[in-house]
């Protein structure tokens, strides 16, 4: 029996256990964005500490502003790779709680009709089902073999869930010791439940706000209306001028940075067998909005999109109200790809927005934060690596993928610690994060845990 | 001393107790659309049925399936026109609350650096102060003459301002009872704070309301965005698309019945001296936005418009939250001139709507009331006399003037009771009705109150 197959044996025997200390993980009410939970944050990095520490990864919960990190290391001097393995322990709110079949921090293994299990509870797939994937695999090791056989460092943070204010100083305060020579990253999905899955491509973003404010006061439309400025209007005008018919987005330079899909990828993703109908099937649509004479996918991965968050004004209340608004509202995310630089589309964004403001009226910008998207070089010897072991695990070749959503702790670790991101991660789309009755599979939590003691052993091939 | 000027003596010497009735009214929360008043509303009909019966005009608190009528009578037999007055006692929304300097339901009168003074609250000008003019003049008549010089029906509606859906079934229910020689309707505006004014002609109004549905749940703009129809933008669009670059409103058949200013009124308005710069500077605004090429008046009084008075979708609170709602909504009225067929328009403006709705989303509609504009013949005997009547009271002529906004009533009454209107109001520009501080000029309350005692009178000279 190979190191390996001895690793995945101990990793099968010790499953329930595994399960057991992932479910007192989840029982911790880590909702970082509120500050109730402040205690209960603290005590889930603590929780991490110990468990790492008594697996043999010597860890510290390590005091930020807001909720803590959490470090830990083993070092044996190994030839490969150093490897930094990131996950969050903090989750979302559970409201409404009224849609919670139990409570989203009693964690329960559910069996389905055809035998399969799932874990039910607020956490159980983003993030502690992922992270601790990569924990029990690290403890399946050592126990077996004595070590691990790369070198390892742990980060895991507290506030992912709430915008990460810490995560940027404490990066730069320990840029030596967290920078290593590959992170690895389980927060993300599978591409189905029976194809793993490695993200290349990670969508950018860059949001503002508009306020833009006519008449110093709400008026009544039958005095005004056809002679003042309605501010309703304006906005809807802004909005709607946006896209072309074609879906095209209008503002100038938007698309400088923008390529085409490779062949090569364009090929994978065919052989993807996506379907759209049943994509847009599930949330109760039928027809692919996007620019026209583009796949799907591209729509989701590789095309950068312009959305409408929210809008608002004037009266919104039952019945009528026969006013012109004083002001309307509109909150705009755009999502960016390649080379996009988002300082350059706010600018270019801001200027379509004034050039359509009526010169008595006036437009105020509340910018939201903004970040490129990232790609990872798909001929990188680690993504072969990775595919390598994925495939051994799950017996399917892993997808190469884009993502819609962002992760900007990838963007940081690149550009802060100059480090690339192998992502892999063992959600599916059905797993209702964020939302009521959150849950993970316990096929992904096993095998999970056996694919990372894979991976691990395949970048130790050097 | 004659027997009008002993009326006007009383009405000087009993203001203070006069202007207590009022704000007795005013501090009675009876907002129509909100469902929360309902109980507001009907104190406020038995606070005026009380009143009428106790100065002499026999009044009851009528039934409807919506908020109560008031109907009251005084019939002595007096040979000249019997009169109906009308006047509503609900008021508008308050929100946004925070804009109120003061309580909206706390009436207080606050005096100028020049010594006038003015009644800030909900409901000040529109339309509750206007309606106790005529209840003012018809006490100190009765109480100063022991009668009225004419005949009187006294009706006060409760659903003014949320479309009057109980007002057609009890006009038909009603329609011997309460057909009278000529309506006196007080809910309109003077020319200026010195110009007394009889509105001749009425814009009329159609409202819709629309829900797009596209996804059936709030959708991650990460995961959809690009891909899923954003109601948002589908919202806009149709906003957005009613309008063309001129300021025309392009629904086909929209111009249906509109016809161009005659030469006659288009003389006595530049007359008028109306400036565009002061009555728009007055709201912070400085260009005229309606169709090019049309007098600032004729977007005022002679031209129909279209208005969202509100719209919204998606996330609306602080920070950003990365969605695309399932639903977006905007309310719309359309103001109506000439001949143009409220129920002709609506239809275009749903054809247009369904037009612009793709194919896996839907709308639904809410239909608001509608109704046709309206004009009064200026050739009228009682357009003479109460034209009389206004000179004497303010020492200027009356001005015969549109109306930017609707009063559905008039239409009711002409069309169902074969009733015409005399629009005499004593409203200012700048009363802030519908708005936060709305206010009435404790002036326009004491003289209109001495306004309608004079009408009373040059009415019976017969």
């Amino acid at each position: 029996m190979s190191q390996i197959d001895k690793v995945l044996a101990r990793i099968d025997a010790d499953l329930d256990n595994a399960l057991a200390r992932l479910f007192d993980l989840i029982k911790i009410r880590s909702i970082s964005t509120d500050p109730a939970y402040k205690a209960d944050c603290r005590q889930a990095a603590e929780w991490l500490a110990r468990e790492l520490t008594s697996i043999g990864i010597e860890a510290s919960v390590r005091d930020t502003a807001g909720h803590p990190m959490v470090v830990g290391h083993r070092k044996s001097g190994k030839p490969g790779p150093h490897v930094l393995f990131y996950g969050h322990y903090d989750v979302q709110p559970v409201d409404p709680l009224n849609l919670w079949e139990t409570d989203p921090f009693e964690p329960r293994l559910v069996t389905r009709a055809d035998g399969s299990k799932m874990i039910v509870a607020r956490g159980s797939a983003d993030d502690k089902g992922q992270l601790m994937t990569f924990v029990e695999a690290a403890r399946a090791y050592i126990a077996e073999t004595g070590d691990l056989p790369v070198d390892v460092t742990v980060l895991f943070e507290g506030e992912e869930e709430s915008g990460s204010p810490s995560l940027h100083p404490f990066l730069n305060a320990n840029k030596d010791e967290l920078t290593c020579d590959l992170a690895l990253v389980c927060d993300t999905s599978m591409w189905d439940k029976d194809t793993p899955a490695i993200s290349i491509m990670l969508r950018g973003m860059v949001g503002d706000e508009i306020i833009v404010r006519a008449a110093n006061r709400d008026l009544h439309s039958g005095s005004y209306g056809g002679s003042a400025q309605n501010p309703n209007h304006i906005v809807a005008g802004i909005i709607a001028g946006l896209h072309d018919e074609t879906g095209r987005i209008t503002l100038p330079g938007f698309y400088d940075g923008v390529q085409d899909l490779p062949e090569s990828l364009a090929k994978m993703w065919a052989e993807l067998g996506f379907s759209v109908e049943d994509y847009l099937g599930e949330i109760g649509l039928k027809y692919p909005r996007g620019e026209k004479g583009r796949l799907p996918l591209e729509h989701i991965w590789t095309r950068p999109t312009a959305e409408v968050n929210g809008m608002w004004g004037g009266y919104q209340g039952p019945g009528s109200k026969t006013v012109i608004p004083a002001e309307a509202h509109a909150k705009f995310t755009f999502r960016l790809v390649g080379e996009q630089d988002p300082e350059k589309i706010r600018a270019s964004f801001r200027a379509y927005v004034q050039s359509r403001i009526p010169a008595d009226c006036t437009v105020e910008f509340l910018a939201k934060d903004g970040s490129p998207a990232l790609s990872l070089d798909p001929t990188m010897p680690a993504v072969a690596k990775g595919q390598a072991a994925l495939e051994a695990e799950w017996g399917k070749p892993a997808a190469l993928i884009g993502m819609g959503g962002s992760i900007p702790i990838v963007g940081d670790f690149k550009r802060m610690l100059g480090m690339d991101s192998l992502l892999i991660g063992f959600g599916l789309e059905d797993d209702r994060i964020h939302s009521p009755n959150e849950k993970y599979e316990l096929r992904s939590f096993h095998k999970g845990i056996r694919s990372w003691a894979r991976v691990l052993a395949e970048l130790a091939k050097g």
